[in-house]
């Protein structure tokens, strides 16, 4: 399962709250749950960087595939930190990974690994030609970016 | 991104409704409410080919590492059919694939991959030290093995 | 908390498969989960009775009010069986009741009632001013006002 | 639709996180996610304010009914205060009031009513026989009666 990374493997940090509905009938969260924050972290970073509204760009990011490892349980009712890297900035695509923590330790509860290609707005199915990341996207993801 | 699934990759098939709410704004099932239906494939078949509360037995599943890459949009309000297959079957671990198709095609809308690691009941928390897969689980997953 | 509904309350019918994550950590479907259910039933009656993308008429319906009542648990893994009644048509609304039943008892599980109010397709916000009801929507829920 | 309930109808506040995929197609929050919101504002409160894990209490409050009324929308990106009050304690009930708020204003965006009845922990479904609201319970929600 690799190793578990730390909050030092991260360059920007988001936090969100947790909800009853987000554990399952094992008293953690559930695994689709967490995919809601990943994908949260990631669009708002984006949107707060920008200051545009990404929906609306003529390109816009598709998730092409998304991943995630799991090492300790989370679930309500803590906060959850998210830390934002980059793993890979393409011709037409980013490679995101976000730690999951919750609570004081350093080590990662969880991290998720999310890859956005971008399509034109008008015709943003998955699997469709893909166009360039834009410019105002870029510019700010480039900061993010990690050695692995 | 790999090649596209056919439906001759999977072994046994299940089908899920959609629901208004899958949908986000780009009109698309969000790629969150995947895992919801991957996880369900997955502890449904165990729950029917096995007979048991699945979720009683002295050991169970936690998820591990799940993935999933996105081919094609699905979404509301057609239902989802969910092809199974087991790529591995370890000591403590098995790792399905799970087919995700909408229509009438032969090819993939998405693809997952599912990671259950087998814990303890009573202290089932990602991490945990492992333990073998219960019989009565394996007997039921060997069958779905595919040469990949 | 009043009667439960009987089956024969209900005019039109659906049926929706339950998911893994419906449950919360009380191992019963979490009461917003509820909410999905229900509008989805409504809507997509609407789209099939119809035959036309609702989303796409010059007035759509939005959730102006929605209650749900609470009888006995529902949950995943068996499906749910969902019956449609209309209570009241208005001039711009439509009042709608949606039993909820699992399993092979005659009485309700849950009642649900759904307010939609039509208002502009391109300024579909809460509280806009509401429009009249489409001529091709008032004529698929009429079959389905019941006496109460 | 009555009148659109201010702030200072509120006693307590939380405030909650949005996610991406609580929008709809419509692009506002759905309306089975306010839900999620109310659930969690209610049993939040209770744990923080008893400072016990109120899942573990003999006597536990399932959801016997909700409701909510939507005035204008919200949705991601930004948070959502959440104000409570509490509408009747009987002897083994409690309707509470949520104000759901998001940006400066101070009318309500949507209002939820929600019920809960306690029954016995070992045996907790809906339309049991229900038993008394425990005092560790009691002594918390009584600071938020509201005339109403």
């Amino acid at each position: 399962m690799g190793t578990r990374p730390t909050r030092e493997a991260y360059r920007v940090w988001r936090q969100a709250t947790t909800r009853w509905a987000d554990d399952d009938v094992y008293g953690h969260m559930n695994n689709a749950r967490y995919f809601e924050l990943i994908d949260t972290a990631v669009n708002a970073h984006l949107a707060e960087a920008t200051g545009v509204d990404i929906r609306t760009l003529p390109a816009v990011g598709v998730v092409a595939e998304v991943s995630c490892r799991y090492f300790r349980e989370v679930g309500y009712p803590d906060p959850i930190d998210l830390g934002l890297a980059v793993e890979r900035i393409g011709t037409s695509s980013i490679v995101y990974r976000i730690g999951i923590f919750q609570g004081p330790g350093d080590e990662a509860a969880a991290e998720g690994r999310f890859v956005h290609v971008y399509v034109d707005n008008v015709d943003r199915e998955q699997g469709r030609t893909s166009t360039p990341v834009p410019d105002v996207i870029r510019a700010v993801v480039e900061p993010l970016v990690v050695e692995t």
